[in-house]
Parts: structure tokens; C-alpha cells; sequence
């Protein structure tokens, strides 16, 4: 068949995608927001919100500006459309994070009204949708973000650069979300433990109390952080496996014969994992089994879809008129590998990160001996989570690139193989990111809930959502770290071939050449320097709110007492955290671009062994904080369910240290860690022929 | 002149290096050990240090008899001597570690009588002579033995593999290295953690106090980990660093004429160096200025004998007669930017873990608002060093790749230039151990007192010997670390010729082939697993020790009570952590061994990304952990000094917890990792002729 058919059934998935976001949201804004004063907490979590967002973008904007003029003086290609792309990229992507974050601070107090109406059962399909409106925006801006771009670029304007030009929409989505990231999740953990810090531990009143000045940031954060710069970052990552291939056959497979194929290989995959989701999405409902089994039912249903369709459609594709295709099935191979890897690097987070497994159980149980050994037991669990995941990646690579291998005649066809299998890794994005923003709706569910004063059962409901939803996080994030690390390797290999193409001297990258050598150091300290920074950027945010919240307490008569119609000054504290983020975020994201720009223009082979340096420690970080704070937040959960002396004893004590402790692992520099990998390459790539 | 010259300096170096360990050694013989039951004190240490050296060479002989027969049977060199020099450099490294404990488990009691006698003026002296025993028995084997066997297997036997059989000397020493840092690590560990949580937290008696059991075990641990630990680790760092050019040397400048004169220069260096730092040895004494003064004093001296020595040697050892010679001076530029790099790498350690500067007062104030402040400040500040100091060791190493390009005539002479730059940062290493050894005499001589019952003043003396010695062993640690990184490259780059000569395709090893890069990401994740496994080896081993002192104290009548002549059972606990640390030890011992062997036989490019990768990462974490521990310890002692509420407070507790997640970062997984990576690079370079 005429592979460009997957060009127009691409289009028509994103459409479809955003179609079907549309329909979740009406559901949504159907549904009752409650009682007045819910509506009041919703509107100024969603007005906080909106603030930051704003501001967010703002700043970034004179970001996305100067590299806009980089890209404009740099790229020699004699016409705008580098920046162009990249300005559209950017736009996408802000896009996503709006729209699911507007969404979500809409679905909050939905959801606490429905689980006070009819407890989970009811409570469940209504966060799940508002998830999904982001799960499906997501997936189908980026689908048909892409998609457009390519008709655009390559199909109407045939510009010579077209696929240098696509990648610049990658570069777009990933400069949103590494500011996303690192802003939004400075926002959240500042607020959170200022609100914690004070009002827990210092003034002794519950989670969520409504005297609390930094309840109302703290929820907002949920929002910033976990559903806009999620999404903005899931966006990235998806786009970016998408174009490493193509990218990738636009350099390496010129003048053969599968070029074409090639192409739109990874459209057909993302097209068909569409389709799937959107399926799978409609299997999620409460039935006889258990929460966990209906999320888990539309996941494997998007799954089984999209694999029967590539197990069809590739060798279609890749028909017998085609020259120099081996074996088709090698690609298939490929995808299932992504899958496979994806599964299993989640499966690997839950099995750390899940008190159903042995593993939160002891670190718990070392709250016993104090917060030292909690600290220690989650910190060497989390380097043996990120161990293993390591090992499951290098082997999925190498069966990646055999798969690879085996489909076409060409040395390098095993690469094209490694960048299917990220595709094949973010292929059911749609549905993914949809049970994992559930969580944070579910989050701010239970928030409204408790400030609203609604009846306990209606808390314990949304605890039930929001602790499944903990456990389908640490999947997705799985999901996103496994793609992220394949991805940046498709596009380190990628590239390497646009120096090639550009007349670079760059056949190989020899470890042991000086320039690559002292690369690959630099390289490999930046994610430790990176994850320094954000730290105690979340640090200095966090006290600036301490303080906030101190003075308010001591400042405003009658507020810790709770005196009738005393109200904390919320918004002064969403202000606060607002700027401490804002201001924070900078450094730490405009290095990560730096970084590789000023090492390229000096020594492009340096700068292959900064790449491959900051993808090897970034990734070993990412996994490490992510599944450690994953630990330390359930190890405390699981005391606080009864364990070791349960709420209020020594043991959950030492547990909230450690909780504390992977806060800004677990939610800002982990998280932003997937980015700044992804970043860096999609830079190198970009300026490859400015550097040459 | 005839550079075979310098193999017979290099020789009588060593002996003189010898002499002067027993002259040190018959000095503090000499001196008093003070009452009854200090000597009784002294006994019990002794005894129980020796014990476990004894335990654990014997456990260690097992596997060096194992790798012995491996060479045997693998390396058809046709004649035992690789396994002869490999049993060899073990035997001299575990002398090397057994003399140095001996002396320092001697030198315990006297300095504290010394400090009885004549305050900080007399201990001083005497501590630091007990360390010179040490450092000049650390170096003077490592010269002598090292020029012995250049001597007996080049020089007499003429063997053709000569230098592969004098690298095994190194592998000799990097094994007994390894277990002794780890299973040394383990049990100083196990001891202090366990002393500490149940004698000073539980039940609430002070350090060092004699009713406490673990408390000779605690002093048995300083022994045996930061004495005879460092000493193999020490002793394995200087072979290695001499050994890496003159391989190097063998391998790539065959055919050339500077090749003998580059073989025995790494000889000169270090005796220039060894000559320095006796001379240096000998300006160590309390003057008028500070105690630090006084230590450093003898650093410099040594320091710039052996720069103005190096600076004089080089240009004749490389004269106008010998053919490829470019210009000497550029080795002199390597030598110097070695010493810079080490000591650029130290004043970072200082600068991040002296309660001098800004960082560890920061860190204390972190305590204020709680442990996983103080945990999170800690953790960034490591890893902020971390990345600093691989900053400077990468631009150090492409400016000593550029004194030896500028050196020779030939294409590989940078890498000549790196493997100097090694041997520049540890020229030194008899005055650095001599410096470093005494801190844990200082810190035994504190805890006789305390258990003897001598005045407080005794005490006070002792301690600020004991604060010192935290800093310069930071400092040496800086040395250590910074060398080993080098050395492990050096080694690499030897590696890679090694597989050529064997006939092996390694002539780059491209970070993008997949064999590579499967190793980069499985090298990169090894040093992570192995902090994980090492962290959790503390914990199990301190969680036994916890338990038997809550066994004594329960089950003794009048111990706790303090009651006279009741004494607990030190003995049992001495014998807890010995066999909690000979067991575990072993797996991480030898996963870092086999590894390499594995990988080897499967694929020597993946090996080649194995190596890469694990330098990285381990680089990276063995400062990060030393350096994290190192505030949070001085954080720690900072508040206990009297800031932020001082002793007792709140305060001082969150900084008590910091100080015991850093426990097995600095003491055990960080000192060890320094040795992964060199032994892992070298049974890579020994076994290199048997995986082609």
C-alpha cells in the first residue's frame, strides 16, 4: 500500500483523540460541582492555578524567543520555518499542559461531589474522564501536532531540511516541559512541605485543614505540577519518539528504497495505539473486581489492540515490492520489546514502590531504628530499583536493535529498530496518561473534601482513589523513564548522523578520544549538578512559604483557633510559591540547553560524550529518585495504615522524614531528570550542522 | 644517563622508606602506654583487630587463590609468574595493612598518655609518627615491591610479558584492597551505628562509655577500616598509578626510542616524591603556629621538593639524545597538573566538609526545621561536589593529555601524559598517609581516655586532635579519589591497547555500537548497585550488632547501672561484627570482580563500555558519598560546638541522623567505590589476551 495513507489515518487519530477529549470534558462540566462552598475552594484552586500557569508561560515565552532567534541566525536553512516549527511545538505543548490542568481543577470538586453522592463507584469514572481529557489532548495534539507538521513541511513545502525542521516541534514540546517540570514541581513540594512543616508538625492541625494559609497552594501544586507538567512532559516524550525515527530515516536511509516506509512506520504504530486507547479508554468502569482491575482492564485492552494491529500491519507496509526489507517482523519485534521494556521498568517502580510488595515493608520497618534508617533503607532501595531498570533497558535495547536488524539491509538498521521501540513504549500514551492524571484529581478531591467539612466517608472514597492512583503513577512513570532514556538514545544516534550529513568528522565516537572522554565526564555530572539545584531550589521555595505561613498564624487573630469566619490569606501564599518557582526554574532549565550548545560550538566529539554521559547518570537518577520518594511515601502510608505503631508514633515520624526526604526527589528533580536527557540531545541534534 | 639508573634509586627509595617506618615504629614503642587499664584497653583493641585481620585474610586468601589459578589456567603465558606476581602484590598489600594496624593499635594508649603528660604538644608528635609507620610502609612496599619486580621479571628473567606480569602486582593489591575496604567498611560501620542507637539514643549513656559493649568494637573498627582498610586501598592506589604508564609504555611505544626512558620515569617520580616526603616527614612538629600548620607544613615541604626535583630529572632522564623526545617539559606540565588536580579535588572536599565554610554551617542550619532538611541539604551539597569536582579532574586530564602530546613524538603520548598526571597527584603518598593515618589514632586515643577514666582535659586534647585529622582525611580522601579516576583511565586506555596487541578489534570503541552502549548503561548501573548493596550490608550487620548490646544490657545484672566491676562482655560484640562484616563483604567483593570477566569473555567491546561507564558513575558516587557524610559529620559536630541550640537540642538530633545516613556513605560504599572501579579496569587489562 501507499505508506502515505498513514499520514491522513494519523491526522484523523489526533482528531478523533481531541474529539474524544472534548466528550470526557462535557461529561465533566456536566456533572454537580457541590455545594457553595466547594465551588469556592475549586474556583480558587483552578484561579491559583491559572495564575501560576500564565506566569509560567510568560516567563518562558522570552525563553522560547531567544531560542526561536538561535535557531533563526544559527540554521543557515535560508528560511524561518526551524523557528517556525519550534514556536509551534512550544504552542502544542503549552496547550496540553492548559487544557489538562483546566480540566483537572474543574473535575476536583466534581469528583469529591460524587463520591459524597455514590463513594467510589460513582467517584471513579468521573476522575478517570478528567484524566483522560488530558490523556486524549495530549496524545492527540502531539499525533496531530506531528502529522501536521510533516504534510506541512515535507509534503506541501518540500523543504530540503523538512525532517531537521519536524525535529524543531520536538525541541518546541520539550523547552515547555522542562520549565513545566521544574517550575511546576517546585511549586508543588514548596507548597507542600510548607503546609506540612507548619501546619503539621509545628501547629498540630490535620492534612488539608482550611485554617492552613498553604492548604490552597498545595493543591494548586497538585495541579501545576503533577497534571500540567506531566503533561506538558508526557507530550514531549511522545513527540520525541515519533521523531527520532523519522529523523533517523531521514539521514541514515536516504536512497533506499524503505525510506519511504520508514517514515511513516512510526505514525502507523502511534496511529494504531490510538485506536486502542480511545477503545481501552471506555473498558474503564467499576465493575465486579477491584479499582486497581479497571484501570488495569483499559490499559491491556489499548495494549492487546495496538499490538494485534502492528502484528497486521507492518508486513503490509512493508510489502514484498519493497527492496531491502529482510524481515518485517524484526520491526514488530521491536515494538513488543518497547512494550515489554515499558511493562516491565513500571513493574520494577511497583514492586519498590507498592506496600504491596516486601520492600515498602521494610523500609517501613526501619522507621523502627529512626529516620536514619529509613533514609539509608530508601536510599539503597531506590539505587537497586534504578539498577535493575538499567539492566531491563540495555537488554531491551540490544533485543531492539537485533529486531531492527533483522527488518532491513542496512548496517545501521538496528538504531532504527531501538527508536521503534520507544514508540512502542509511549504507543498507548493516550490511555496511560489518562489513569495516571486521575491521581492528582483524586488528590484535590479529597482536599475539597476535608475543607469543605464533608462527611468522613466521602475522605475515605477519595483516599481509596488517591492511593490506587499512587500505584498507577509510579507505572507511568516507568512508562515515561523506560521511553525517555530509548528515546534520547534513537536521537543521540541520530544525531550523530546529522554531524555526518552535515560534513562533521563524527564516523565515530571513540570513548577513548580526549575530546569524547572529557565529554562524557562533564556529561555525566551535569544530571548530579542538575538534581543539586533543584533540591535546594525546592529548599529556599519551601522556607520562603515556612515563613509565610508562620507570620500568618501569628499575624491573623483567631486563625489557629479557628474562629468563625477567619480565613487565611490563601492567595498571598499562592503568590509566594508562585514567584519562588518562577524564579527558581530558571537556572536549572536554561543550563540544560546551554549546556550542549556551548560544548558544541567548541567540540561537536566532546559534545557527543556530553550527551552520552548525561543520558547515562540522568537516567540512573531519574529511576533512582523516583522510586525512592515512591518508597519513603508509601512506607509512611503503610505506618500511618496501622503498621510498626501506626499514626502518631515514633515509627511514622521517622517515616514522614523520609517522606519529606523524597518529596523533591520523587515530584521535582526526578521527574524534570527524563527531560533534561531528552533536551539536551534534541538541542545537539537541531544545531548539529551550525556546530560543524 | 641511562634511565635503569632510577630502578635502582627507586629500590633504595623504598628500603629507606622502610627504615624510616622503623625508626617511627621504635619511637612510639618507646613511649609510655599509660596505667593498668589503658594498656588493658589497648590490649582489647589490639586483640580484637588482629583477630579480624587474621578472619578476614584468611577469608580473602580463598578468593585470591581463585583469581591466581583463573590467571593460571587463562593467560598461556606458559609459565606461573603472573600468578606468582599477582600472590605477591597481594601479600605485600595485606602487609602493608597489618604493619600500619599493628602500630596504630600500639600508638592508641601512648597518645593519650602523651596527652596526659604534655597536652597537644606531646600527642601530636607522637599520633603522627604512629601514622608515618603507616604511610611509609604503605609507600616503601609499594616502591620496593614494585621495582623488585620490574627488576626480577624484566630485568632478569626478561620474560615477554613482562609488564602484563608486573600489572598483576597491582591486581594483588586492588583485591586485598577491596575486601578490606568493604569488609573493613562493614564492621567500623556495624560497631559505631550499633554503639551509638542503643548506648547514646536508648539508653541514653555517653560515647565511649565503658558499660557500652560495642564500644571496643567500635575502636576495633577504626582500625580496621581506617587503618588497614586505607592502608590497602593506599598501597593499591600507588602501585596502580605507577603501573598504569609503564603498561601503557609497553604497549603503545614499542619500537620507539623513548620507550625505556618511559618506562622508567613513573620510578623517578615517585622516588623524587618518596624523598620528599621524608624530608617533609621530619618538619612535623607543634611549632608556634597552629596544629594544622604544622601537618600541612610538612605536606608542602614535601610537595615542593619533589616539583623542583621532577623539574630538574625530567629534561635530563628525556635528553637531546633520545629520538621522539618533543619537549620534556610537557611531562613536567602533567606531574604538576596532577598535584594540582589532587589538590584542587581536596580544597573542594575541605571547602564542602570543614565546619570552616559556608557549606556545613548550612547544613547544620538546615537542622533547625528537622532531619530531612538536614538530609536533603546534605544529599545536594554531595552531589554539588560531586559535579565540581569531575569538572576539575576532566579539564585536568585533557591538560595533562596535552603535556604529553607535547612530550613525545606519537599519536597515543597524551594518554602517557594522563597516566603521569596519576602518578603526579600520588608522588607524595608516604607524607598524605602519614597525615591521614593519624586521625584515627587520635580518635582511639580519645576513646582510652574516656573509658580510662582520665581527666577531661585529656580528653579535650585528643578531640581537637581528632577534628583535625576529620579534615586532612578529607583532604587525602580528595587525593584518593581524584587519583583513582585517573589511574582507572590510564588503565582503560591500556586496556584498549592491551586487546590490540593480543589482536583483538578495539581499535575505537564507539559509544554507538551497540555492544557499547549495552555496556555503557550495564558499567554505568554497576556502582550504583554496589553503594546499595554495601548500604544494606551496614544495616544488616548494625541491626546485629543492635541487638546484642540490647542483649547485654538486659541481661547482665548492674551493667547499665554502672556498677563496679561489672563489665560487658566486649568480647562477644568484637566477634558479632567480624562475622557480620567477613559475610558480607563477599558478594559485593565479587560481583565487582566478576563482572568484568563476564562481560569479557562475551564481548570485549561491551567490556570497553563496562569500564566507561562504571568510571563514571562510580567516580561520581564516591564523592558524592564521601563528601555528603563529610558535612553531615562536621554539620554535626558544628552544632554540638554550640550553634543552633548546641548538644542536646532538637537541632542537634536532626543533625545526628544526617551524620548516620553519611555513616556508610564516607566509611564504607564511598572509600570502596574508588577501588571498584580501578579493580574492575584492572583484571580487565590482565585477562585482556584471553577474551580476544
Amino acid at each position: 500500500m501507499d505508506p502515505i495513507i498513514w499520514l491522513w489515518l494519523a491526522l484523523a487519530g489526533g482528531v478523533l483523540a481531541l474529539a474524544l477529549a472534548v466528550f470526557y470534558g462535557r461529561q465533566v462540566a456536566e456533572a454537580s460541582p457541590g455545594n457553595e462552598r466547594m465551588r469556592e475552594l475549586m474556583g480558587a484552586i483552578r484561579e491559583g492555578a491559572m495564575t501560576f500557569i500564565k506566569r509560567e508561560y510568560t516567563a518562558v515565552a522570552v525563553f522560547v524567543v531567544i531560542l526561536a532567534i538561535l535557531i533563526l541566525i544559527f540554521l543557515d536553512w535560508g528560511r524561518p520555518w526551524g523557528a517556525v516549527a519550534y514556536v509551534f511545538g512550544a504552542a502544542l505543548s503549552a496547550l496540553a499542559g492548559f487544557i489538562g490542568m483546566r480540566t483537572a481543577t474543574a473535575a476536583n470538586a466534581r469528583t469529591a461531589e460524587a463520591a459524597r453522592e455514590g463513594g467510589v463507584t460513582k467517584a471513579l469514572p468521573l476522575a478517570f474522564r478528567g484524566g483522560a481529557v488530558m490523556g486524549f489532548t495530549v496524545a492527540g495534539l502531539g499525533l496531530l501536532g506531528l502529522a501536521l507538521g510533516y504534510l506541512f513541511f515535507e509534503e506541501i513545502l518540500g523543504d530540503d531540511n523538512s525532517f531537521q525542521i519536524i525535529t524543531a516541534i520536538g525541541l518546541g514540546g520539550s523547552s515547555i516541559a522542562l520549565f513545566s517540570r521544574v517550575g511546576g514541581g517546585i511549586y508543588t513540594k514548596a507548597a507542600d512541605i510548607g503546609a506540612d512543616l507548619v501546619g503539621k508538625v509545628e501547629a498540630g492541625i490535620p492534612e488539608d485543614d482550611p485554617r492552613n494559609p498553604a492548604v490552597i497552594a498545595d493543591n494548586v501544586g497538585d495541579n501545576v505540577g503533577d497534571v500540567a507538567g506531566m503533561g506538558a512532559d508526557l507530550f514531549e516524550s511522545y513527540v520525541g519518539s515519533l521523531i527520532a525515527p523519522i529523523a533517523f530515516a531521514a539521514f541514515a536511509f536516504s536512497g533506499f528504497d524503505f525510506q519511504d516506509e520508514a517514515f511513516f512506520y512510526p505514525l502507523m504504530i502511534a496511529t494504531l495505539g490510538m485506536g486502542g486507547s480511545i477503545i481501552g479508554s471506555f473498558f474503564v468502569k467499576p465493575g465486579e473486581g477491584s479499582l486497581a482491575a479497571a484501570l488495569h482492564k483499559g490499559t491491556w485492552v489499548a495494549m492487546s489492540i495496538t499490538i494485534v494491529g502492528v502484528a497486521i500491519f507492518t508486513p503490509i507496509l512493508f510489502g514484498s515490492d519493497v527492496d531491502g526489507v529482510d524481515n518485517a517482523w524484526g520491526l514488530v519485534l521491536a515494538v513488543v520489546v518497547g512494550l515489554v521494556i515499558g511493562w516491565l521498568i513500571g513493574q520494577i517502580s511497583e514492586w519498590f514502590t507498592s506496600d504491596h510488595f516486601r520492600i515498602v515493608k521494610e523500609v517501613a520497618r526501619q522507621a523502627q531504628t529512626g529516620p536514619a534508617t529509613v533514609a539509608l533503607s530508601g536510599i539503597s532501595e531506590g539505587m537497586r530499583s534504578a539498577a535493575f531498570s538499567v539492566v531491563v533497558a540495555a537488554l531491551g535495547m540490544a533485543g531492539a536493535y537485533w529486531g531492527g536488524d533483522l527488518a532491513f539491509d542496512h548496517e545501521l538498521a538496528g538504531i532504527y529498530g531501538i527508536a521503534i521501540a520507544a514508540i512502542g513504549v509511549l504507543s498507548t500514551l493516550g490511555i496511560t496518561v489518562s489513569v495516571d492524571a486521575y491521581g492528582p484529581i483524586a488528590d484535590n478531591a479529597g482536599g475539597i473534601a476535608e475543607m469543605a467539612h464533608l462527611p468522613p466517608e466521602v475522605r475515605e472514597a477519595t483516599d481509596a482513589l488517591d492511593s490506587l492512583g499512587n500505584t498507577t503513577a509510579a507505572v507511568a512513570k516507568g512508562f515515561a523513564i523506560a521511553s525517555a532514556a530509548i528515546t534520547a538514545l534513537a536521537l543521540f544516534f541520530t544525531f550523530r548522523q546529522a554531524v555526518v550529513d552535515a560534513g562533521g568528522e563524527l564516523p565515530v565516537l571513540d570513548i577513548l578520544d580526549i575530546h569524547v572522554t572529557v565529554g562524557l565526564f562533564i556529561g555525566a555530572m551535569f544530571p548530579f549538578l542538575f538534581a543539586a539545584l533543584t533540591i535546594q531550589a525546592v529548599g529556599r521555595a519551601a522556607n520562603r512559604m515556612i515563613e509565610e505561613v508562620r507570620r500568618q498564624f501569628r499575624e491573623i487573630p483567631g486563625l489557629l483557633q479557628g474562629e468563625k469566619d477567619v480565613r487565611p490569606d490563601s492567595a498571598r501564599a499562592v503568590d509566594i510559591s508562585t514567584a519562588a518557582a518562577l524564579r527558581e526554574m530558571m537556572i536549572p532549565g536554561a543550563l540544560a540547553v546551554a549546556l550542549p550548545l556551548v560544548v558544541g560550538f567548541i567540540s561537536v566529539r566532546a559534545l557527543g560524550g556530553v550527551l552520552a554521559g548525561a543520558l547515562l547518570t540522568g537516567f540512573l537518577l531519574a529511576i533512582f529518585m523516583a522510586n525512592a520518594g515512591g518508597a519513603w511515601d508509601n512506607a509512611k502510608k503503610f505506618i500511618e495504615s496501622g503498621a510498626f505503631g501506626g499514626k502518631g508514633s515514633d515509627s511514622h515520624k521517622a517515616a514522614v522524614v523520609g517522606d519529606t526526604i523524597g518529596d523533591p526527589f520523587k515530584d521535582t528533580s526526578g521527574p524534570a531528570m527524563n527531560i533534561v536527557i531528552k533536551v539536551m540531545t534534541i538541542v545537539s541534534l537541531i544545531f548539529a550542522s551550525a556546530f560543524v
